[in-house]
């Protein structure tokens, strides 16, 4: 019997309203059309008690969360994401889809509220081990235009009532983390027509799929 | 106008049942009568949002929780506890008197889950920066003595529900702490008689009260 090849852990990373669950079905779409084992997750959440830890992170509240409460929220519902359900299905040979992961702590906690990356480098190293996700998708827009399709959606969390200015350091931290690790990630231009986001993005998943195909048959 | 002198953080720890909320009032009742403000708190908890927290850590649910996502959200409870309750009033002269702190995350989720020390000394660092407690009362009695008291209030906690061999761990955590920092810890007997535990406790408050009229007045 050949070893267990890992299932591939591919993020989606962007901005409010940049097309993140849109582009998420079209994704699943496509694995299962290649018959590739996968699951879909989202974070902060993914398991019961994560998405408990999640609906303390979002839901507005009188008391102000501090930012180092907040950073470390994320970071518990990560670990217990990971232990449950991520590294599991990887060790299984399944696909993890996730919608953000700890490119999404470097630029909301990170270039949003101020952290040092040193923090939640610490953090990452403590939480992840050395586990990284094998390819990130940055759906990549200025930030009004992700707004302001966001706000036709309804009543806004508490991430999504903060300033324009914080979006922008969001984004501005998300393109930094591409500049450090350009091998990762794959950026597509979210603003195009929506056929040729999906063009680019089938182009990287078939990638991805070429490199598990290729393990398991090498 | 003279420097405010800091108020004194004093932190109260032990096993199940070894008597602390009794204690602790007891306490209570002695600042009042030295005249000396001060504020009551417990972790995990202290604020709204802490105790939200606590509550994911204590009520027992089917997903079983990583002892990483634990040690996580513990530390998440107490920088918001440390940033808007206990900071602020230490740094007004006021006195906090708190029903367990960061040796209670040595001794349980050090000693009894099997954290390494190595870990929470980095989260202690990160969220606390130099902040230590002043003066650490530490009640201590075998542990089987406690239980019984613990076990005899009614529906046990996802702690309470620990073997007694958790608690043997927790316990020898807590006499390594006080090993390690002799200075900062006053241990108390707690098998011993209610009138004899009071004693040694208000000749430790004594002394504490002393540090600070020194500082006052100095």
């Amino acid at each position: 019997m050949s070893e267990q090849v890992r299932g591939r852990f591919i993020t989606v990373e962007g901005t409010e309203g940049v097309g993140k669950s849109t582009n998420i079905a079209f994704m699943r779409t496509l694995l299962e059309a290649a018959n590739i084992p996968h699951i879909v997750s989202r974070e902060p959440g993914g398991t019961p008690l994560a998405e408990e830890i999640r609906n303390l992170l979002v839901v507005p509240r009188e008391e102000s969360m501090c930012e180092l409460s907040e950073l470390l929220l994320v970071f518990a519902a990560r670990a217990q994401h990971l232990k449950t359900l991520i590294e599991p299905a990887l060790a299984k040979g399944v696909w993890v889809l996730c919608d953000r992961f700890t490119d999404a702590t470097y630029a909301y906690q990170g270039g949003g509220r101020g952290l040092s990356a040193d923090t939640i480098d610490q953090l990452q190293n403590l939480v992840q081990g050395s586990l990284r996700p094998d390819c990130t998708l940055l759906l990549d827009a200025p930030v009004d235009i992700g707004m302001a399709r966001a706000g036709a959606r309804g009543a806004l969390d508490r991430f999504e009532q903060e300033k324009l200015t914080f979006f922008d350091n969001v984004r501005d931290a998300y393109l930094r983390r591409v500049a450090q690790e350009p091998d990762r990630f794959a950026v597509v231009d979210a603003r195009a027509d929506l056929s040729v986001v999906q063009r680019n993005i089938a182009q990287v998943l078939k990638s991805q799929i070429e490199l598990y195909q290729g393990g398991q048959h090498g």
